[in-house]
């Protein structure tokens, strides 16, 4: 079965080669509009008509329209573009598969929430402020501000993958994990809750994880109310989406110190002003949108869409398969 | 066995207050000399004469000295000043036990090195310098240097209570662990070498994790020669102690990026001088020997005294005893 592949996103030579190497077999049609950021909504393409297998961020129009394509793997783990009801339903309808590179995204997002955490354990930026500024060795202050995480309760908005891995990297601080979730099933090591249950979910925890997509259910989900449950002093992260978040809930929240930290990998919008508040707000650091970044991203992402044409190929299950 | 207790550690009033509950059975002599840090060196005390049991940081002549003693708890993990051939003969021959505090430092100590790890792997150092001067967002930058820790080979040199700690917490990354160590026993998921393998061990490694503790064998061990071992773009790590490292050397090996980075806890001197070259070391980042900080720290040091004071009464086996 020769099929024709057609690709949108920039990926570096090294990871060209690998995916012009794997799909040999078949017909590779580089899109003449490409993007090297997996952020960026991909443009309409004619060239996408010839293709069975869209690879990168296809316009969802396209998607919608073009009933000759079989499969679709969306080159980031985010997929809000094509999280609509008409794509869905026209999906499932003629069996086209949607994929996303969650697998890709899900280690160093994990990884990330947990530098975070522990960066705010150990007081690093405090002391790296210390080291940008004056150099002052504030031995007693920092060690008496530090914790472990250890026996803490850790609270999860939002649970697939990336959570997943977060529970496996927290397994060894015997922290209490509990997790918000649409489909109640029980899941090892963690205790999911249902919506309802939130309010005292937020009262326990000594840490808040949101990693929420966006979608008109998530929009403004932390917002002053949500927030005024918090536990005195806990932490917020967010490696999800900014807008899941209302900031000015959150910049009351840190200059209240109802929260007593905040570090935040997503904001809105981003990049995210020079002058807006969170910026300065009171123990409040930001990375740019980093958390699923990993220096290999480009050879992983090509990996793990050869790994699923494989299982295309024979008709076999595939993996991080959304719709 | 009503015991004489001597103590010149200040602690808080709740840890204070737990102190002298714990002991109540016993007579608790406080020293007039008392002093917070655990890192400075108590001061001789005729008090100490008339004790059984020392708990703090006593002399260590006066220990020497005092032939009624029978038990001395050091609060730290270091026991530098205690570890000399004179007083080990003499505690071995009169049967005095020596312990330190490593069991309230070892987790403290590990989450630190940990946070250390995954903020270079993240670039978070990188991101709170542009927060904390021009908020610039430098998303592509950033997420191209980011790594996993996945997969990659992590050296130890020295392995005890934190290293042990270490290797628990980095289970779930799926790391080669391998440890420099004198006692070559075996241990799970780490591989012991003997001294005359780590140049071997250096090439391999992509982080080097220091943690040994000070004495005549360990004083200037990461040096030029050893350093030069180094793979290129390696990770130091230091939360052992400053006077381990030719400061000199790691200076050169950064200059030359023979080592990608470095985040060191403990430097010589302490505090480190604001106009020491280490502060702007290409890639180095300094904590200001906050490893083993924790909030709790005193009830900690008193717990883990109390539950050493229960065995000794029973003459059961003394945790973290080094003599």
């Amino acid at each position: 079965m020769s099929l024709t592949i057609w690709c949108n996103t920039k990926f570096n030579p090294a990871a060209t080669k690998l995916l012009e190497e794997g799909t040999r077999a078949h017909r590779l049609v580089v899109s003449t509009m490409t993007s090297a950021s997996v952020l960026v909504a991909g443009q309409t393409d004619p060239a996408l008509l010839e293709a069975q297998v869209a690879f990168g961020q296809p316009d969802a129009d396209d998607c919608l329209r073009h009933r000759g394509l079989k499969w679709v793997e969306v080159s980031s783990a985010g997929y809000t573009r094509y999280d609509r009801d008409d794509l869905r339903e026209e999906f499932r309808g003629r069996g086209t598969a949607l994929t996303n590179a969650s697998g890709v995204f899900a280690d160093p997002c994990a990884q990330h929430v947990l530098a975070q955490m522990l960066a705010l354990g150990r007081q690093l930026p405090q002391s790296l402020r210390d080291q940008f500024t004056d150099r002052g060795w504030h031995y007693a202050e920092r060690r008496y501000d530090s914790r472990l995480l250890t026996g803490q309760t850790v609270l999860l908005l939002g649970f697939g993958a990336i959570g997943r891995r977060l529970a496996e990297l927290l397994a060894p601080f015997g922290v209490t994990l509990i997790a918000v979730r649409r489909q109640t099933r029980s899941e090892r090591s963690v205790r999911i809750i249902p919506e309802e249950a939130v309010s005292s979910a937020l009262a326990q925890a000594d840490h808040i994880v949101n990693i929420l997509p966006e979608n008109d259910a998530t929009r403004n989900y932390v917002n002053a109310r949500r927030l005024a449950c918090a536990k005195p002093g806990a932490r917020f992260y967010n490696v999800g989406r900014g807008v899941t978040v209302d900031q000015g809930a959150l910049l009351d929240a840190l200059q209240s110190g109802r929260l007593g930290a905040a570090y935040l990998d997503v904001t809105d919008p981003e990049p995210l002003p020079p002058d807006h508040p969170l910026w300065t707000a009171p123990n409040c650091f930001i990375t740019p949108h980093t958390g699923g970044g990993r220096h290999d991203q480009d050879e992983a992402l090509v990996r793990h869409f050869l790994a699923n044409l494989a299982a295309f190929e024979q008709g076999g299950e595939l993996a991080d398969r959304v719709v």
